[in-house]
């Protein structure tokens, strides 16, 4: 009631009521929605409610708005191969560390994660994007064949075709998953794995 | 060497070498490529190397070419729930027999699924569609929820939470799936199968 008096918590930068993050983050909802390439500044602006020159004044350009978007999926992605646990253990565990960490970040990172897995590779800033997840996408590939190898995982599955269909299961995440619906991230996450690993058959007693 | 001189298959509708069959085909690609929305009839005769009015000889609108194409994924999908493996055996056979089903329409009208897969619903064309997608859906989820009430898959897995990863499994194969690539579609289909119902695991023997 009183906030249009006297503003409690001005900005520290920026034009009131947003910063960086908070532009980035509707941004990327505004890029899912229309597509990267048919947002213009413009439109952008609109969906902001603020100037092309108050956007200008965060970010230099769409394409740095873009790969900091993109940085918010893919900083996650790439730090949990630098995580202790992925490293620790047989095969097989690693391998569940990288999927049940994965799952956290699509659910946490939903909006940036769907604008990196949408990717088309149009320009520069899409090109080494698509690089550095298919970087991540090879650790998951290369703990596959080194889980067959141990014993832990089935042989009869070709390891890149097992990798595709793993990362199908997951990435369908950020499509469906909601953070207010009736199963947790947890269960999801849950659900998941053992889906995954032990399949949907009930197994014998 | 002498198509130039003497056409020896004249079509029998249409502009020589095209016809709806074909615009089809090309439409659906570039729709993928572009986005529905952003294709506009004269970029469609761009790619098809014909006029505007050359593809109004083939079909009234764009609106009617994105139903047409639709139709190509969503009628064989229709089809399957009136096999009659559709409702014969053990509430898990037929949900194999649906998913394995839906791998075949999948692998044989990838670019026409991908279109389906990736609507917004931002026309009545496409939200009818996407109303006969979740039919088709729902039905695999009757067919979770009574496989488990039967016994045969587990139930510590919420079936929607399941239906979901299923479809996520299956859909993934538009992006990655090859008709050239060293898995051949048989492959796909059986590793599909076992990694969703008996998990990556190996089993005790």
């Amino acid at each position: 009631m009183t906030a249009s008096i006297a503003n409690p918590s001005p900005t520290k930068r920026g034009r009131p009521g947003y910063d960086q993050e908070s532009v980035l983050s509707i941004a990327v909802e505004v890029f899912n929605m229309h597509g990267y390439d048919a947002t213009s500044m413009g439109k952008l602006a609109e969906h902001l409610g603020i100037s092309k020159s108050a956007i200008y004044h965060h970010v230099p350009s769409k394409g740095d708005l873009l790969r900091l978007a993109l940085d918010e999926a893919l900083v996650p992605l790439e730090a949990i191969a630098r995580d202790e646990r992925a490293s620790k253990g047989t095969a097989e565990e690693r391998l569940k560390f990288f999927l049940r960490s994965t799952i956290r970040v699509l659910v946490k990172r939903q909006q940036y994660v769907t604008l990196l897995l949408r990717l088309r590779g149009n320009t520069e800033i899409e090109r080494d994007a698509l690089q550095r997840r298919r970087a991540v996408d090879r650790k998951v590939s290369d703990l596959v064949v080194e889980a067959q190898q141990e014993g832990s995982l089935r042989s009869d599955i070709d390891p890149r075709t097992a990798t595709r269909l793993l990362f199908g299961t997951i990435n369908s995440l950020v499509e469906w998953f909601r953070d207010d619906g009736d199963v947790t991230s947890q269960q999801v996450e849950d659900h998941a794995i053992t889906m995954m690993f032990d399949g949907l058959h009930k197994r014998a007693q």
